[in-house]
């Protein structure tokens, strides 16, 4: 193999791992690939290539094997290595405020300069999702340089042969150079025999061979650490590097310093190809697949590829309102925090790690425990700012056009929804900085394809993909988000084999109807209509709330009162009922109860949700099925409580930790 | 005809006349539709609407029509319309710096305010180039809503049944709402009887029909005069309206206080459907072309159009250079002026009008008088600044990673650009406001297809479309922007139908080189190669410049130097060389000669070619072939001069105004 014009390889790893992922996960990951991979190109000094680890991965790395970063010290001495950075805790720079955008790329900066004395230039953008709106900040916090995909370059109209080098983009004659990775060479290296990869540098349009990896890849992804170091692929592949004379490895800043930029570009919003799927509404997700898989069996895909395009990230917000209410409490934080101090921002800056926000190969939105961390991190921030937290605020928290109200004290945080039937989107305990309703509802995804299913929001659909199997049985889906207080008229004879089979079975669900603010005394709500009409006022108690109920229903129809918890521990979660305890992943009809204790020992004391007089209660969790790398996950995100009342009354609840 | 549910008709129109278009078309596009079109809307006050008409419109009423502002208040005192507002001069907000969206929309609110008392609240989006980075400063200038098309929603993810009312977007928490205007009813309007548009209504999707569409599609298109007033369309139309009790009229204002937002949308970068395609380099636009006729042939382009996506309208700024051009300059100036007065902040945004920055069915940047006035405009806008016009700058001027050198003093301006054979840009005389070197090239575009063509930017195409028919012929092409001191090396038997023939023709096109900048004196550039070395240096006379050459190319080939003036008054400019006189517009080889005389009317006095001693000159006029809304146009763009001299020498030019 050899070529007639040199070309330059630039290589690139990107290594992350979410904030509050599991320290087992972040510890295998770090024996399985980080290590070894280091351990690798440190004795090939004259490999150079560039390294973008995220923030928690660094901190991680400090606290558990703070000698790596000495590893990294000496390749950044010796000129092998050029360190990239994202904003610290690898948030979607398009989805975060202005000013932390700033915030976040100046903090990794900072660190990288206070660790090994470069000043980084490189920005590597995060799950590539360009948005124009962020060149501005991009630009004021002198980065010369960002890395996105070949597919972002080809929707701006240009052809793959014209890439392998960097072009300007502008805004307001501010320039900014922008790198395509190409997806050829993601998809060969290091699946490929070494061979084959050199065989593409030999013939690839130059004069940069540009890629930039997961470094998973290298080791966590199944058989790559057999393959890239037993196997000895990653040692083979440098000993190629080394020994062609058509080619050079060189690092992003250092290629631009020996070549000029290829044009002027603009993109449009945009990621990987794959995003546009994943962050489309589920129908139209199939869809999308069914397009692109016409295309390919009819040989037009290499032609038409760069006109067909899904959604774009920021559509995730709409597609699971769970994460819009993260994000949403998230962005109210920042605004409040405009003067904190760094342990308050850095706090912050934690909460807006993209991966809880989203949902694609892998669980994201799923995952229970990254959800948490969000929470932790964003009452940790508040904490810390000394802001005021005793108060009430009447506003549209999540940008829907409605009102919603924030009730807040020194020992927790409510928020509550009247256009949902003034249900509880959060309840938040201070001490242990944990949202106890944080639940996520069971939603089609498309690639529940060809699963039985019941319940609200799956629809018909046209199939038109090869999926991977999901496993087979009956899925249930939620009619709406699993919020608490949520109201319905239910008929006599209800059952709970009803409510488990149809999560949104009611004569009436009221929690659909938007209630009226009443009075002007503690927050009451009111909903009125043929059927009767109900009234709840919420008030925080010292550690939690107290939400008193009156309602009368014409024809003896009683009331359901459905309060959704999540509990962090799942596994060892109890529920404790008059002496008894099980699971809270178990479901029972309790019969009638005054006092429900729900123990988790990852709490610091259990839950108190108790009613005054004796009521009936059902307790039925709910478990989602998503996707992940390894296959289909199912994964708790709650326990339903319903409370069954009769057709009228006055009846006060109080959910609290003890 | 009748429905269920009642809809509200949301009706807008949109009038717009480029800035520096010619006075006689605003006042038969003011008679034919304006006009007539309010005439019949004044006897139906129960008819509610919203309009907007663009600042250079409003201005040509204001001068040449003024009672027609009183009508346009007297409907805005009965509430009978609503009155919207753009960039006061109808720029693409997204390609503005973010202080002057700001200011535009104020001079347009201010206008609207001062003239009728009322503040408009929503805002027409022009060239529904919709990026998300203009939404701070909509939300900064108290905008509450935006008009969008349907395509933007379905990019976003959405289905056509869901839209029929307003969704709100957000960034950083704040919201803003978006109406997606229906395709359906932009086709059918006027076009179809009106039993077939009330037939739509009838069943559409509500609870709102929204249109929003041209002004001249009342009036100015082909035929439109005649069926909409002749025939009586519009009366019709409106007495079905007034008779429909299933339907009310309503503002976009009236329509948000009454009905709530239907959810929450985060757009992608886009425009309407049109725009994709045009923005595509024109191999691309062909492709795109086929991939959208290949659905519509297999019956899926309704299910797939959502995933269709072209290129975005920055785009054009790469596919055109001289709009970019016009554009950095314009962003420069505006970067200069942010401490100047309001005569010349209008000067400025005069220059940001859309029109003549590029090119889809309307002539566009291919339209001399309206890059005449961007440049016009610009101009003025740093003589009213009170700015230092003496100076050079060294920078990168036009975002391309080279930095360009501008020369500037009381009575010129000169951009000079290093990468492109230190040629010349930009000549602008400040006093007649005019830049004497605003040509455009020859390029493909898609709709050539079919044509024979010759030199350089064809290429090969694969034919997909039926194409509206272009004319026969051979086409040429230009290798390059048709800048000047473009230098060539070039065949000693070399004739004027070489260079006619092939505007490439050379045996090296230098102006294809970098020349790299010597000396410290005044700035002069050096090429040197194997063929030998030129150098050329510029500096300002008074009213011009003088470029100096020196020379020495080896085996005798001689040096030929092309200039190309645009001159504005086509059909009358005259070229006069040694007493003779012809159309600037005609072919000669003029032989041996000194000086170079341009007339042309437009310009205050005559434009000088002057060099020293005498040299051979041809003479080659250059049009452009584009499409308009009538078929296709053929437009001088400019006059090629090329002067041919020895294989070395030392020579001076001069251009300047007499």
């Amino acid at each position: 193999m050899t070529r007639e014009t040199e070309v330059s390889f630039l290589f690139g790893v990107h290594g992350h791992q979410p904030q509050g992922n599991f320290p087992w996960v972040m510890e295998e990951a770090f024996e399985k690939a980080y290590r070894p991979f280091m351990e690798v190109v440190r004795g090939h000094p004259h490999f150079s290539f560039s390294l973008h680890y995220t923030g928690p991965l660094w901190e991680w790395i400090e606290r558990e094997r703070p000698w790596f970063l000495d590893w990294v010290g000496e390749m950044v001495d010796r000129d092998q290595v050029e360190i990239q950075i994202s904003g610290f805790y690898e948030p979607v720079l398009a989805a975060i405020p202005p000013d932390d955008r700033l915030g976040q790329i100046e903090m990794a900066r900072a660190y990288v300069k206070k660790r090994w004395g470069v000043t980084p230039r490189g920005l590597w953008l995060t799950e590539r999702v360009w948005e124009p709106q962020i060149l501005p900040q991009l630009i004021e916090a002198e980065m010369r340089y960002v890395v996105v995909d070949d597919y972002h370059f080809l929707c701006a109209g240009m052809k793959e042969e014209e890439l392998g080098g960097y072009y300007l983009t502008e805004e307001g004659g501010e320039t900014l150079a922008i790198f395509p990775i190409s997806e050829r060479l993601r998809y060969i290296v290091p699946f490929r025999p070494v061979e084959q990869v050199m065989d593409y540098l030999g013939q690839c349009p130059g004069p940069g061979a540009i890629l930039y990896d997961d470094a998973e890849k290298f080791g966590v992804w199944p058989g790559t650490h057999d393959w890239v170091y037993g196997k000895g692929w990653l040692e083979r592949f440098l000993e190629a590097l080394e020994g062609a004379p058509w080619l050079n490895t060189l690092s992003f800043s250092g290629f631009m310093e020996t070549h000029p930029p290829k044009g002027r570009v603009y993109l449009p919003t945009a990621s990987y190809f794959e995003m546009g799927e994943w962050s489309l509404p589920p129908f139209q997700a199939s869809e999308f697949h069914g397009l692109v898989e016409d295309l390919k069996a009819r040989g037009e895909w290499e032609r038409y590829r760069p006109y067909v395009r899904g959604g774009i990230w920021r559509n995730f917000l709409v597609k699971y309102p769970e994460a819009n209410h993260m994000h949403k409490r998230m962005v109210w934080v920042s605004k409040r925090l405009v003067q904190a101090g760094e342990e308050a921002k850095k706090a912050l800056y934690r909460a807006q790690c993209n991966d809880p926000y989203w949902h694609g190969i892998f669980g994201g939105v799923y995952l229970p425990h990254l959800r948490r961390s969000v929470y932790r991190s964003l009452l940790e921030a508040e904490d810390l700012a000394g802001m005021n937290l005793e108060g009430s605020w009447v506003m549209d928290l999540d940008a829907d056009g409605f009102e919603e109200v924030v009730m807040s004290n020194k020992e927790c945080l409510a928020v509550v929804k009247p256009l949902r039937g003034a249900s509880l989107v959060e309840l938040s305990f201070r001490e242990g900085r944990v949202n106890i309703t944080d639940t996520l509802a069971r939603r089609f995804e498309h690639y529940h394809r060809g699963m039985e299913s019941h319940g609200g929001e799956g629809g018909t659909l046209s199939i038109h993909e090869q999926a991977k199997s999901p496993p087979s049985g009956e899925v249930i889906y939620d009619v709406m988000p699993r919020y608490s207080f949520l109201d319905r008229i239910l008929e006599p004879q209800s059952s709970i084999a009803d409510w488990e089979r149809d999560p949104g079975y009611a004569l009436r669900l009221l929690a659909l109807q938007g209630y009226s603010l009443v009075g002007d005394g503690p927050f009451t709500w009111r909903w009125e209509g043929e059927e009767g009409w109900l009234e709840k006022g919420y008030h925080l108690l010292g550690k939690g709330l107290e939400v008193l109920y009156q309602w009368s229903f014409v024809g003896g129809f009683p009331l359901g009162v459905e309060i959704n918890l999540h509990f962090p521990w799942a596994q060892e979660a109890r529920v404790e009922v008059s002496g008894e305890s099980i699971a809270a992943t178990r479901v029972r009809d309790w019969g009638d109860v005054e006092v429900v204790r729900g123990v988790d020992p990852s709490l610091s004391s259990p839950v108190m949700l108790e009613v005054e007089g004796r009521v009936r209660l059902w307790q039925v969790p709910f478990f989602t099925l998503s996707q992940s790398e390894g296959g289909f996950d199912s994964i708790y995100q709650g326990t339903g409580f319903m409370f069954i009342m009769g057709a009228q009354g006055e009846r006060a609840f109080r959910l609290f930790q003890e």
